[in-house]
């Protein structure tokens, strides 16, 4: 069996499912035909199945030294390269997303995985502290404590539609869960499930030849029309915590089940943002038609298809405000229509843009032609303040202006605004008070904030943020991309008084590990 | 006006209420007796102003250099140590505890807020991340971001009825939500309304003394009869996170509030746990004397009013533990009476032994007397997997032995016990192989696990954790005392490309504030 042949049956463990659930087929965007391969929904059992052996895996995979599960991704990143072309041609055909696309989001999908792997072999990002007994303290000895991250346990993973590598079968959710020490069940996207098949084999490839517990990774395939999969992952006891990306209707839906299970878990959605990029008056003078240009390439790249798109700009009501709308109408208009990603997308667009368009106080400026017309409105600052429906997400290549008349107006828009992914803010040195009034407020609005620049492009890098207050995630306290992304998996251990042979290898005197740690209030290596 | 005079009514912001609410007193659990202050219930008005002063004052408090912050907690604790004896007796008349433990109770509290001040001083646990830019990467230059934790907003937090200082108006989630930079709206509990009218009056006058935002503190009243004062500042929007120290049914009860506000929010909630014991047979064998005498003060000091409380002791069915059993007993009968914090404790603590003695399979083995009447109860360990009611919390000095005639008896037992505070092991050497198959197992049970110790006494300590899977917490991420505390009241937040000014003193070029950081992925001060 080549490495990328399909077989169109789930990934339980180190075997596959039997044909038993519903057949379904992945379809090529841009013939709008069925591809031939059909792909078996994943049964009860095969659920049942797939999650029991993560169960029995957490113990001895969440045991292995870090260095272990280190190789273990830098061995699926090397098994993912090994795919090579096919893996480009099914993720093109089964997504319309163009081959430089594609072969950069794999790129970026097997550095996901070393970068994981490089803070695994550093080793500090465990937060290992000591607090050492002293027996002649007053009135009472105190203990020895100790403490350090431990996995939460099996982690379902609910792959994207807009990204079938970076944030599906082998992306970021599945690499961060990984290297935390939790096994993964992933659910692939029905719109992608070929491109989810080859990935998600490439991990079963890399965890049996690595000597991976076997259940460390399963790969479910569901119809679009079997939901049920999903929610019944999401309430089965062996799953510790979720991670989601995909609409803020059906990540809230799971968030519920999540929340109302007898064993409540974390369930980690990123669901909608609507990025808001802030044109200050003198960065307008000094560089309109220049954030013309970048803005307009951050919405329609890809037909906007991004958490990060940006959907509302703020903006003066001066001349040289009304220049910069009128320029970037011009070339909204002038942008040609591209494949989107799948029909459920296309139909959410294009009703999007119809409801936007007769939303009250809303003027259309431009709308272009076919499936991912370009589509950009006008607002006024109060107008929008009084509607919050305008702050809804149009997934897809659309933009909304608001037109402040003043910084007031600017503002009480600014505070109107739902949580978000990212805020934006295009600043001249002559900006800065106003910036920072804005900067404070901001803060609150979202996790990343953009200077001079465009929200689209989201480096993966220990600094970075992507999560922001609800509703872009379920959970502002973390991020989905980043160093930071591995501890959404794990909860602090505390071991008091443990004889030496006790003691996970981080917390043990001397140091084995070379690792930072907080011994008695101070760090040290 | 006096340091420790009392008012009865709540302190909002820099100001009191009126005497509008509903009004209780607190009653001396030792008398039966209610005392003479009058405390009045916040009204909704009180609420509401409480909580738009707090989060006016979020952005000017959050954005107080560290060092500020950090004053003002220094500047709490020495208030508290000044009201002296009169605070001492008023908790004493309103809990019934004992002088010592009341002395050494708001030692610990004074403690708590200096070691969050240490911490702030020291300045790294804001997790300062930074990648610079390169603009020679290929494909595309990447940019720079930077990223450091920032407060979440006003925090609300429940006094605990059992520690009438160090988890009360100026307890541990008032210190470490005040040392995170989010100002709070506390609700005293109703049982101790002086005790904490008298912390929340140091809190305000250090807060005046030393300048910072009017509503960076405020203390609501609320009669026992009360809870729509509760519920309604759970859902406030002005509310961005809770601590709750309290019943699981109350405390799951607000958790389903805060989970259905429109934008939910994080809710901390320590609410039962029952601590198992576990003594491996060697153990037994060599030290079961000396633990009867360690365990029976652990179950028993203060009435066992602690969520530490070791509610469940796993053993064998052999003659040591037989013995053990009897000595236990002996001990339990022999132990007298003390007074129980309210009346609600006690009707609890009387249903919940009476229901626990007629339990199938259970024995009851020693029955002390008067309202703290210590309970020892038996139970075979098939009898206590098969019936999950044996792992209700019985709050006060009862415990329950479970008694396995075999290695897998004693597993399955662990394996079916709910999440907890903390797990305990006595070993001896010669049990060091049982022992590590055990703390596999109890690492996804307990937050904390204590060997040959008990586990009432939580240190105040950067490696403590005291946290735990479901139903001892809503979170098992976070832990309520220790260093990690702080963490749970804030969010990273990423600034990518920003302008010199606009960024944190923490994360500028040069690192003024001297603070461990991660540059380029590696740490670096």
């Amino acid at each position: 069996m080549s490495n990328h042949e399909l077989l169109g049956t789930s990934i339980i463990a180190f075997s596959r499912s039997q044909k038993g659930g519903k057949v379904f087929h992945a379809s090529n965007p841009a013939t709008g035909k069925d591809l031939e391969q059909p792909f078996h929904s994943a049964t009860h059992e095969d659920l049942e199945r797939a999650a029991s052996m993560a169960e029995r895996a957490f113990l001895p995979y969440s045991a292995l030294p870090a260095a272990a599960r280190a190789a273990f991704l830098q061995a699926i990143a090397a098994e993912i390269e090994a795919t090579g072309d096919p893996l480009v041609a099914r993720v093109m055909a089964e997504s319309g997303l163009p081959e430089a696309r594609v072969r950069s989001e794999r790129a970026r999908t097997c550095f996901q995985l070393r970068f994981f792997a490089g803070i695994l072999e550093e080793g500090s990002w465990i937060d290992a502290r000591i607090d050492t007994a002293d027996p002649s303290r007053k009135p009472s000895p105190n203990p020895e404590v100790r403490s350090m991250m431990r996995p939460l346990g099996p982690v379902a993973v609910f792959g994207a539609s807009n990204f079938p590598l970076a944030y599906s079968a082998a992306g970021g959710d599945t690499a961060s869960a990984l290297a935390a020490g939790s096994p993964v069940v992933a659910i692939a996207h029905y719109s992608h499930p070929g491109s989810a098949e080859i990935m998600g084999a490439a991990i079963q490839r890399a965890a049996q030849a690595l000597g991976m517990p076997d259940g460390v990774y399963s790969l479910l395939f569901a119809a679009k029309s079997e939901q049920q999969v999903g929610a019944e992952l999401v309430r089965h006891p062996a799953i510790a915590a979720v991670g989601f990306t995909g609409s803020r209707a059906g990540g809230t839906a799971l968030l519920r089940l999540a929340q109302a299970r007898p064993t409540p878990i974390p369930f980690y959605a990123e669901m909608s943002s609507v990025n808001p990029v802030i044109i200050l008056p003198h960065a307008m003078r000094a560089r309109g038609e220049q954030i013309v240009a970048g803005l307009h390439t951050s919405i329609t790249v890809n037909a906007g298809q991004f958490c990060t798109n940006p959907g509302l700009v703020l903006l003066g009501a001066d001349q040289p405000a009304d220049d910069f709308a009128s320029a970037l109408a011009a070339r909204m208009s002038a942008t040609p229509s591209t494949v989107m990603l799948n029909q459920t997308i296309k139909d959410a667009y294009a009703a999007g843009t119809s409801k936007r368009g007769k939303a009250a106080g809303v003027r259309q400026l431009a709308v272009g032609d076919g499936e991912s017309a370009t589509a950009l409105f006008e607002v006024d600052a109060a107008a929008f303040v009084a509607d919050p429906s305008l702050q809804d997400e149009i997934f897809g290549p659309s933009s909304l202006l608001i037109r402040a008349n003043s910084r007031e107006q600017m503002l009480q828009a600014v505070d109107s605004l739902e949580g978000n992914l990212t805020a934006t803010v295009h600043m001249e040195e002559a900006d800065l008070a106003d910036a920072k009034i804005l900067l404070q407020r901001l803060e609150k609005k979202a996790g990343r904030i953009v200077f001079n620049g465009y929200p689209t492009g989201v480096e993966v890098a220990q600094a970075m943020v992507h999560g922001g207050p609800w509703p872009s995630t379920s959970d502002s306290r973390t991020t989905s991309v980043g160093g930071r992304a591995m501890l959404r998996f794990v909860r602090p251990v505390c071991y008091q008084d443990a004889p030496a042979e006790m003691l996970p290898v981080e917390l043990r005197d001397g140091n084995p590990s070379g690792i930072l740690r907080i011994v008695n209030g101070k760090y040290a290596r």
